[in-house]
C-alpha cells in the first residue's frame, strides 16, 4: 500500500483498493505487472538523438529513412511528441526537451536538452525548426531561448500557429487569444 | 408568467419567482422596466452601414472619424463585434452578418447582409476585408462565400489565426487544431 500510495492520483483509498487486488489475483498476473514495471526502467531509455522515450537507439522515428531529417519539431515532452505523431502530419523528425524553462521552479536551460537540440542543428543538414513547445508562458519563455540560440545559425525557425481554436466561437473567446487570432490574421 | 417563461434559459419555477418579484417590488421599478423594454424595441435598430444594433443612424464606431474605415471586420453577430472591441485592439470598422450561411437550417446567404458588405467594398476606399466569423464549420462556409463574392474587387482578403489557443497545452489539443497549428506555423 505504501508503494503504491507513491503514485500519482493514488490516494490511501485507492493505495489499498490495488494493493488487495494484487493480493486476490492469480500470481501470474501479479508478476507479469512486477516484470513490465522492471523492463520499463531496465529498457526505456532516451533516444540519444532526439531524446524521445525509446527502447531502441536511436529511437523508430529518428531510424525511420523515410522522415524529413532536415525538419526538427521541438516539443517539451514525450506525451507532446505522441499528440503530434498522432496527427499523422508530421513528416519531420522530433526533438524533446524534456520540460521547459522555469526559473521559480529551479529549471534552468541546462536541465533541459537544448545543448542537444544545438548541437543537431550546427551539425548542418537542418532547414527548419519547428517550435512546438506549449503556448504558455514557460513555453513561450523556453521558446525565445532556443530562438537567440539557434539565430546565429540562420536556419530557418517557426512556431506552430497560435489563434481561435477550431470548432470554437469568437464570443467565448478570451482576450489574449483574439489578441493572436487578429495580429495573427492571415490571407484567405 | 406565461410570457417571462417565452424567454430563453427562463422555466416555469424561474416564470414563477419573477412574476411574484414584479408583484413584491414597487410600481416604479416595475414600469422601469416596462419602459427598457419598449425602448430597445422601439429606439434600437441595425446600423445602415454596419448592420450593428445601434440607437444612432450611423453607429457610434462607423460615426467615429478616428477609425480606420479602410478595414472592415466581418463578423456574425453583434455580440461578436462586442467581443473584438472588447480587446481594444481593432483600429478599423465593422460589417455585422447577423448570423451564417446554414441551409440545413434554411438560412442562405440571402438571409445575410451580405449584399450591403458587397456594396460596401465595391463603393471603394476599403484596403482589407477581415474575415472574422467563427471557426466552426457555419462561420467557414459563410467566409469562403465572401470570398469568392470580393475576389473580383482585388481587395485584400485576410482570416482571423486559427491554431492553439494561448494558456493551452498541446497535450490536450484536437487533432483539428493541432493540423491548424501546423499548417498555419510562422516564422518566429
Amino acid at each position: 500500500m505504501a508503494e503504491f500510495e507513491k503514485l500519482p492520483g493514488i490516494g490511501p483509498r485507492s493505495a489499498e483498493r490495488l494493493a488487495f487486488h494484487i493480493l486476490k489475483t492469480d500470481k501470474e498476473s501479479a508478476l507479469a505487472l512486477a516484470a513490465a514495471i522492471r523492463d520499463v526502467k531496465e529498457h526505456v531509455h532516451h533516444c540519444r538523438v532526439c531524446c524521445h522515450l525509446t527502447e531502441t537507439d536511436p529511437c523508430q522515428i529518428c531510424g525511420d529513412p523515410r522522415r524529413e531529417r532536415s525538419r526538427i519539431f521541438v516539443v517539451e515532452q514525450p506525451k507532446d511528441l505522441l499528440q503530434l505523431e498522432a496527427t499523422g502530419l508530421v513528416r519531420g523528425v522530433y526533438h524533446v526537451l524534456l520540460g521547459h524553462i522555469a526559473p521559480l521552479d529551479g529549471i534552468e536551460p541546462g536541465d533541459l536538452t537544448i545543448d542537444g537540440l544545438v548541437s543537431r542543428v550546427k551539425a548542418g543538414g537542418i532547414e527548419e525548426v519547428v517550435i512546438a513547445t506549449n503556448p504558455t508562458m514557460e513555453g513561450e519563455g523556453t521558446a525565445l531561448h532556443i530562438k537567440s540560440l539557434l539565430a546565429s545559425t540562420g536556419v530557418k525557425i517557426t512556431q506552430l500557429a497560435r489563434g481561435l481554436p477550431t470548432g470554437s466561437q469568437l464570443e467565448y473567446a478570451s482576450r489574449a487569444i483574439l489578441q493572436d487570432a487578429i495580429e495573427g490574421r492571415r490571407e484567405f
